[in-house]
């Protein structure tokens, strides 16, 4: 992995714990696009790295034969730039895991900072959470799939952002369309 | 169509004409995912209505099976919130059906706005065009498929958003992220 990311936030998709509509607990299936989507949104805005999160082995092949494919296979001089941003995807097993390596990174516990399609207690606003990573604070931003993060997952978080309100009362965007307008929030200009 | 939008803004996803990575202009193909995650992304932010603009057959046929599956067939009843997203959206030949129609509905041509991942001139900020469709001004938003929208239909523009910046010197964002990073900065809170 040679991409240096110009800021302090990372992100994860997690694929379980997550919820499914009536609120049991699920492993959700990777979906290639989430991967490529939130890649070239997160190298776009100069995340540091895209954790993909599942304890599944058959689900974390698929993710290796892609991230094969496009950084050393055909994909990789067929289109140069999805390489670029595919490289700071990084496959893991739970987020604890992401925790711990991050932690060693930086030498301290990130933030750990839930998104929800629902209002939680002990949320930070875009513009402060911004101005942290502006500032070098170590940030992982998670992201949940089906619909959304589980309960234990939401216990070992500080904050949480806001869900995103468009107006309207309807509520249900793809994570990757969420996951984009998020990080355009918190780092556009 | 049931769906009344809150607002005046309306979207086009244009197939055709597009360029290709060299800049020769090409009719692309449909993805389900750009009707779907843009859809609920438009329905999040109380757009109007949203064109898949195609003139193929094959390729509209594709779009009215998508349609019907979640509209009357059993993705209606599987998930009513998907229903209800793609219910503004509206099948169509071109974009001079699409301004045609959008004439026809407000009395008078909606302004016709392009979005690029070039600066272009005729450059209309974000919030200035925001603005506008808080006032009740019809506007028009197109987004192209491929890498972008082919000179003659930006020649039929009559203004430009700046491309998204994040940062850093990477713009290949999906069709999908860019629409909802450009929606939520018009129209989000």
């Amino acid at each position: 992995m040679t991409y240096q990311g110009m800021t302090t936030l990372n992100i994860a998709l997690i694929h379980h714990p997550v919820v499914n509509k009536i609120g049991d607990v699920i492993g959700s299936a990777v979906t290639n696009l989430d991967i490529h989507d939130i890649a070239r949104t997160a190298r776009t805005y100069g995340i540091s790295r895209y954790f993909i999160s599942t304890p599944y082995e058959d689900q974390q092949q698929l993710v290796r034969e892609l991230l094969a494919h496009w950084q050393t296979g055909h994909g990789s001089t067929y289109n140069p730039a999805r390489k670029d941003a595919l490289s700071m995807v990084q496959l893991t097993n739970s987020l604890d895991e992401v925790i711990d390596t991050l932690t060693k990174q930086y030498g301290k516990r990130p933030l750990v900072v839930a998104t929800s399609a629902l209002l939680r207690e002990n949320s930070v606003s875009y513009q402060d959470l911004g101005q942290k990573i502006t500032k070098g604070e170590p940030v992982l931003l998670l992201f949940g799939t089906a619909h959304g993060l589980a309960p234990e997952i939401l216990q070992v978080t500080d904050v949480t952002l806001p869900p995103i309100k468009g107006g309207t009362n309807y509520n249900h965007l793809s994570v990757r369309s969420a996951a984009s307008i998020i990080i355009d929030r918190l780092l556009g200009s």
